[in-house]
């Protein structure tokens, strides 16, 4: 695939929509200069079309197996991952404490997002160290940290989530796995976890898992959880992996696509011999889990970024090449280049206005969670609202934009062989998994309205409000407010029921918002102004109103849902 | 999969949408009785069930191969697919002079959904016979009836459509394959074809290909183009298959899904032995193209219910089995059926109520083919602008419904045995193929809008209007109209920007009149009649402002798309 990092765009969003130079302000990302994030974002670039994005495709054709002796990367991606190490792109976001360069996690974001574009499978196994390292970093004693986070920062181990089990899935408070004490301040953990994302592989020295598990005599529910380190490797008395931990795979998913990630079922403890670490305080595991998981969940929104922007590169080139009929307009001049037929472009319009719109979401939360780690309560708050957003509709997103690529390339679109097929499966785990979107919908109406009474959205939608001029947007920021006063007041069935459609509102019109700004701040001639400018002008007149059409769906009642019982429902 | 066959709904959008009771009153459809129409929706339930649905996950794992013999199917389907001839399926719709039942459209219609909604790909060999049954009876010799006719209708002998060729694709007047006399009437034919849906297998006697070809001499672009029939053997004396013909297949294509249904290049005239016969007069390909494309477009459309019903049983079986978490609106009650949660609820009431509109939509239309055909030219004309509504807007939302029914089943849905992830595969292709629904569009407002000069929408627009009491389907109607009158004054450019938005909003306007109608004729208090209402109360309340939201954007100048050129188009 012809695979352009996206510099100019992420450069101009970090600057106009982050706000990245307000951070390097700080002492803390004092660090943060323009060359410095120039040199990053085009050092990834290449090293990702170099040595990322070739095996993109045979990360989806070959796929990890299961051996003998655990999960075997496909060939390649162990001496591609021990590159993403060396060169320090692993470091980039991580604490300089522990060899990290600390800078924004809007940068880090930026980076990720590049890895994702050239092998959006391979990218999840950084996201998920992100995850590792997060957890630690807040609830990890000193020593824990000493001895993990030095490996984690750099990525040279990789870290896994382990939440699911079979009969617990957006129930976590369901799982039963097992920690009892050893007696020397270690634990032994015993159960089985599905849906573990790079459970095991081949590319890294050692696997930190963290594992949610209970405690004997745990209070049941959410509140009897606690959270576990368990390396693949125990450390010996250097901190170095030694011996191999009671970890077993049990098998790989066969999954729809991301074929690069290995999903693992793991086993914990089967010979009754996995040690395993408290991680914070026994039974504070929910919250331990949530703050792996925030920054996660802007990830997995990231994700959609990364999927949309491959598959928005690749059907432009493919619109580009492919010729196709005269256009409607100039029948004589015979046939040209499909991207010159309106609803071809159209459909690439799209793709790419709702690309950088979920981008410019993406990154302004990272931007705010930025502001948050400086001190900034009232950013952190908002970033907390805007974590469901961008999680569901950057998914979202990236379904639909992968979709209408495969569109865009017509019968050639279906053929595995042509690559936008596997975008288009890749893109589809990610509206599940850190969270369905239903699940983020129930959070954003459930727990993010009513932050400080209502006062974290109250301030979005004045800061909205103040600098938004298209009619269009004005109507759907003053539609979101209505409807979340309507929800504010709504009994539980209600609230969800409206919740999805209430979520994408909210979403579209921080999407519009920051679009308009971009449109206004992309003043020059140069075809990058242009195109942000279209964009831009797409995503206010054609997509706003898109999402205007929600509003009915956001404030029904949900009686109309239960006209039926469930077993009717069939019928 | 537990596959209940849709009876009880087919019946009744067959009498209140298709109108299958007037159909009846006239003589040609006299035999189309309820008892027949009962007994052969009932029937073929029970057959699909038994023998077709079994296969379906077969299809997908093990698909056909390629073999030094041609094409083989996977095992059972030879035997499954004789079942269905001996069962005399295939005849419900076919002439009865050649041995079909005759009944209407509408009728064979619901029985070709059932077979698809077991099995999606398998049922692509029917539907391909269907346009070529069309072909032959309306530009077929009485000779070339009498030969192919009573084989096709049975399904004994299968049909191919054979369009496509690499750089002719919607652009068919761009095709190369050559007839040139072989002296004795008959046509040697020479070219290469790609993406032929079951353009070889082992499950019949025969295949008819229908070829579109140039003969020496003939005009370039679509005028051009004649049609040949090529049997895979030609007809010894007594009719019977003979020597085979010269038609080899090259290979089969690795597609993302629907891989029941072996997609073929094949190879004409290697040997300069490939032996065809003209179809209708020299260069009346497009003519004939079109007769045989017109009901392959509808059930195209007819496709995306099939799929759409099959993810939404799958989608109601998991939800009422998985259970997980208590309902929000009542904590203390312990774990529910997924299906109790309001968010998923109301997943399932838009996938019912998406399925239901457009079952309404395609049945709807072939219920106007149906009086066309009894000499109604208002109903041919009103099929013919319905047909480029049925096969976009069900192929969009058979793709929608089937990515709601993986985001129902959480993680299991990404994963392949569980079947959901087949239906959302399967489904991408039917937006691309049997044009494209750019295509269709482009068609609508290109040469449907005009029909009548505007008069066959602006009947339809009447008839909406005279029966539309909810508000937004009022406005909606209102919209079509505007816009159609924009459009039909707007230069090519601008209608072909808003050509795919425009489409959208007719056809859910014409879903809404319709689900609107059916939530009347409900009046029961069983669970049939009480589901049928909530479904068109969520249509009207929710989906319909949808459409109304896409207005803005089929009004858009075109200008914004071309805002940069293509060569830029990358930056």
């Amino acid at each position: 695939m012809p695979f352009t990092p996206p510099v100019a765009e992420q450069r101009f969003v970090l600057e106009h929509v982050a706000g990245i130079a307000d951070l390097a302000a700080s002492e803390r990302f004092a660090e943060a200069t323009p060359d410095t994030i120039d040199a990053i974002l085009e050092g990834v670039g290449q090293f990702a079309a170099g040595e990322w994005e070739p095996l993109a495709r045979k990360g989806d054709t070959d796929g990890p197996k299961l051996t003998a002796d655990g999960v075997r990367m496909p060939q390649g991606f162990a001496q591609a991952y021990r590159d993403y190490v060396d060169g320090g792109w692993g470091t980039v976001g991580s604490p300089v404490e522990y060899g990290g360069m600390g800078l924004p996690f809007a940068l880090s974001t930026a980076v990720l997002e590049t890895l994702g574009v050239a092998n959006m499978g391979f990218a999840l196994a950084p996201t998920l160290t992100v995850g590792a390292i997060e957890a630690l970093a807040h609830h990890g004693t000193q020593q824990q940290q000493a001895l993990y986070l030095p490996h984690l920062a750099t990525g040279a181990w990789t870290g896994t989530m382990n939440l699911t089990e079979p009969q617990a899935g957006s129930d976590v408070g369901a799982l039963r796995t097992m920690a009892t004490p050893r007696g020397d301040g270690t634990w032994s953990v015993k159960g089985t976890k599905i849906f573990i994302s790079f459970g095991d592989h081949d590319m890294a020295d050692n696997i930190v898992h963290l594992v949610l598990a209970r405690t004997p005599d745990a209070p049941a529910g959410t509140r009897g959880i606690s959270l576990f380190l368990v390396p693949k490797y125990r450390l010996d008395a250097e901190g170095r992996p030694g011996a191999p931990n009671d970890v077993r795979v049990v098998s790989i998913e066969h999954k729809m696509g991301l074929h690069a990630s290995p999903t693992c079922v793991l086993s914990f403890g089967d010979n009754g011999d996995c040690v395993g670490e408290l991680i914070g305080p026994e039974h504070g595991g929910m919250r331990a889990m949530f703050t792996m998981m925030n920054n996660a969940r802007l990830n997995v929104g990231l994700q959609g970024v990364q999927v949309a922007e491959a598959a928005t590169q690749r059907a432009v080139a493919y619109a580009r090449e492919r010729v196709q009929s005269a256009r409607a307009s100039a029948p004589g001049a015979g046939p040209v280049a499909i991207v010159e037929h309106p609803d071809v472009r159209r459909m690439l319009v799209r793709m790419k206005a709702e690309t950088q719109a979920i981008r410019a979401l993406v990154y302004y939360a990272a931007g705010q969670v930025d502001r948050g780690n400086l001190g900034d309560d009232a950013a952190r708050k908002r970033a907390d609202l805007l974590t469901p957003l961008a999680k569901s509709h950057g998914t979202d997103i990236g379904c639909a934009v992968a979709s209408l690529g495969v569109q865009v390339h017509g019968g050639m679109g279906y053929i595995e062989e042509t690559g936008a097929a596997q975008h288009f499966r890749d893109a589809r785990i990610t509206p599940i998994y850190e969270g369905t979107n239903g699940i983020q919908a129930a959070d954003l109406v459930g727990r993010k309205l009513g932050l400080d009474g209502g006062g974290v959205l109250a301030a979005l939608i004045a800061d909205m409000r103040a600098e938004a001029e298209h009619a269009a947007l004005r109507d759907l920021i003053d539609a979101i407010e209505a409807a979340a006063a309507h929800l504010a007041g709504a009994d539980p069935d209600d609230r969800l029921a409206g919740s999805s459609p209430f979520l994408t509102m909210c979403a579209v019109a921080v999407c519009g918002w920051l679009m308009e700004r971009q449109g206004r701040a992309a003043s020059g001639t140069d075809d990058f102004a242009r195109i942000k400018r279209a964009s831009a002008r797409f995503y206010l007149d054609q997509l706003v109103p898109e999402a205007l059409g929600l509003k009915p769906a956001a404030m029904a009642s949900a009686d109309v849902l239960y006209a039926v019982n469930a077993e009717a429902f069939a019928a």
